[in-house]
């Protein structure tokens, strides 16, 4: 018989159906067993009876335990139903067939597990409610900004990974073995190839890690993460890019209020709502209101504190009833050589960071595309033009003023869902400490 | 005056507009300037008539110039149209501002480039219309894999490229400075992740980059290259993949059919049209095949020779008029461990390549989901299982049989656009003599 996925079944009360999945709960009530099942649609609950063939083969069976099954999908009584996916059926199984076995759980699913545990579990802890439903939103977040690009003109491209040198010079950097005695490093961000992109899409978008070599181990760093870049060209000026970024958000969660509010119920999380108009002030501005506020000096700082950031993002949410805040005009000092510096602000750029629930979650702005200007940029930052001649080609040959945003997917994930940490927001999370297994145990295991 | 994209002006016929893009063309006719207009959305032709504001600045620009223009969209007479974007009409510019200079270049746009000039010129090549035809392709390709498999079912992730060692043990993989005086490496595909995350969502794709440490240097070789993944599980065998991407590539012929028919006769391709079924053999039949027909033996190899998919793929065209082909059942010895074994068939692995035009396009088949069996076959590869740990849990904790695809997207698009060489189809290809710039320039730029 052709399978049925699970999220089907509501489709055939009344039919016999052929099932396959994981054990996800397993109940003995003695002369009746009880299962969970899930497959990739959802989960139902099935009930296996003695004297069925099934039976000596659902006493056997353990949680997570592969298994098809043939079944009937009987109606429940009405006092018996559930709101939720499939809350008013269950399946009767006849026959049921191991596929695979699992060995017994190190944990009950549902514990609570602290983080190590989480993550050097990984490939069981995934299958959890719980992390599966953080992953669809992750999913969610990626399908809802490839819809909306592309609906913008945007064009997707793939950036290469490996770069000939630290352009940006920040140092955080990872460098490769490549050929001949040779070293290749790995991109911080596509930022480079996005502008010269611009020249060939004007508007284009990328969807890929990047690496960045810091030795921070916080609840917002990661070593790799997934970064959501975009890069625009005939733009006005950065205020461009914050109307589209304004656009984007607005229609995630639009994108999620449709699919993903079974998920956000599950983690207790709310979808957030973004007003009219996202609230924005200049750098000074806010640093003049938190001065103001809380009596604490923070007005010739070249950049916010996290604790300002949250500062900040209360006020919005208090003062605007928006979980969001750009702030706009960080100093020329603290921003790369290709932050385009506001004429009638010497000293500070056109440049903006979104905050978040606390956080900051985008960096963006407008960029220099004047050739002349670019270069004396890059060589007051101490950065040697000559090692830009690739990328300077894309300007030498005519680009239009632009700008973009990059946007680290897991980290919005993580403040969506209102996680603790970043990493419980990343499918395999790479650190200073860990590459899947934890590195010191690495280090005990190529030893014996 | 709000922008209007070029690609928008059919609806503007008679009014005045405001445009902005590119100089792709300037022809000088004395007392009327005509300029080729490019912006993310197309192509237009303009004139610029002696005597308007716009005539000075027009005898000013040149190519790849950006510009802004007032003008109005006015019909083209009866016989100058043409049967292309915008052919029935062409815009009178009254106002035209530089936005941007470009220095003169360093060749004609339509010229015939030899490889390294296009790669040395990228973000000057890329503009062209033949380049931009092949990445509007390649993005149509990407948008495609993406539709179809959400639509099927499966689930979008993001795959780790740090990996913690060289896992296939096939030594072409690059070495990464980590932490602490440690090594991490880059994954040459998501293979392990991919099959971790079956216990999780049960299908899943992922798109992204993979590194490959090859020291080749032919017309099908990239060091970094885009991997278009898949797994599934709840197969049947191989042949439950294969048809799953005989559908995916009738699906995506379709969807270029519907959006990139003028991309593909701009390059003068052809879109391959795929047969009911494409025709499948074993390798062994295959082998067989071709000594019988061209009296070479090979049927003692344990691979195919390129000349022998190229003779294999001849052989399809002309006797299933398919440009496609499946070859199955490679020896377990020139495939890697987690291939599974075929017991009707010792030796002899539920694999697939699926041949193209000449070329294998994607490698795939049926996984090892027995915890045991699989340990055995890691040991048998001179494997450490401890090595595995990470990846063994997925087994360890319940895994259904399972299978997948990896297929390169730079690849896929050169074979489908007939190109000579996979670096014209990849934006900034990688490999061991150029990253961006050719990297013995890049020895003398930092000699000085």
């Amino acid at each position: 018989m052709e399978r049925t996925t699970l999220g089907e079944l509501g489709t055939k009360k009344g039919e016999a159906v052929s099932v396959s999945g994981w054990i996800d709960v397993r109940r003995d009530h003695g002369k009746v067993l009880f299962l969970v099942l899930r497959d990739r649609s959802g989960t139902v609950q099935a009930v296996v009876k003695d004297g069925s063939d099934a039976f000596p083969v659902a006493q056997s069976v353990r949680e997570q335990w592969v298994v098809q099954a043939e079944a009937s999908v009987v109606e429940r009584p009405e006092k018996m139903r559930k709101d939720e996916q499939n809350g008013d059926i269950e399946l009767v199984i006849s026959t049921l067939t191991v596929l695979s076995q699992a060995h017994e759980l190190p944990f009950d699913m549902d514990a609570e597990l602290n983080l190590d545990t989480l993550l050097d579990y990984r490939p069981l802890t995934l299958r959890r409610d719980r992390e599966r439903a953080i992953f669809k939103v992750q999913a969610a977040i990626v399908a809802a900004y490839r819809t909306f690009l592309t609906a913008e003109g945007f064009t997707e491209f793939q950036a290469p990974k490996f770069v000939g040198d630290d352009a940006e010079g920040g140092g955080n950097i990872f460098k490769v073995e490549y050929f001949k005695d040779r070293y290749a490093y790995l991109a911080t961000s596509p930022q480079l190839y996005k502008q010269i992109m611009v020249g060939v899409f004007e508007r284009v978008f990328s969807i890929g890690n990047v690496f960045r070599a810091e030795k921070h181990a916080t609840t917002r760093h990661l070593n790799e993460y997934t970064s959501l870049d975009v890069e625009m060209g005939f733009i006005e000026d950065h205020t461009s890019i914050m109307n589209m970024e304004e656009r984007y958000m607005r229609f995630l969660m639009q994108h999620l209020e449709e699919t993903c509010v079974h998920e956000f119920a599950l983690l207790g999380a709310t979808i957030p709502r973004i007003p009219a108009t996202i609230p924005r002030m200049k750098l000074r501005e806010a640093q003049a209101l938190i001065t103001e506020q809380t009596g604490k000096d923070c007005l010739n700082e070249p950049d916010l504190e996290p604790e300002h950031e949250r500062w900040l993002c209360e006020w919005a949410q208090k003062e605007h009833s928006s979980d969001f805040i750009f702030i706009t005009h960080y100093p020329t000092a603290k921003r790369p050589f290709y932050t385009y510096e506001d004429e009638t602000d010497p000293g500070f750029t056109k440049s903006f960071d979104l905050l978040f629930r606390g956080v900051e979650i985008t960096t963006g702005g407008q960029r220099e595309h004047r050739l002349d200007t670019l270069i004396e940029k890059l060589t007051a930052k101490g950065l040697r033009p000559e090692n830009f001649g690739f990328y300077l080609q894309a300007f030498k040959y005519g680009l239009p003023p632009h700008g973009g945003w990059g946007m680290g997917l897991e980290r919005l994930t993580q403040k969506l869902l209102g996680l603790e940490n970043v990493k419980e927001a990343t499918l395999f999370p790479r650190d200073m400490n860990r590459i899947d297994s934890r590195l010191s145990e690495t280090d005990d295991a190529l030893e014996n």
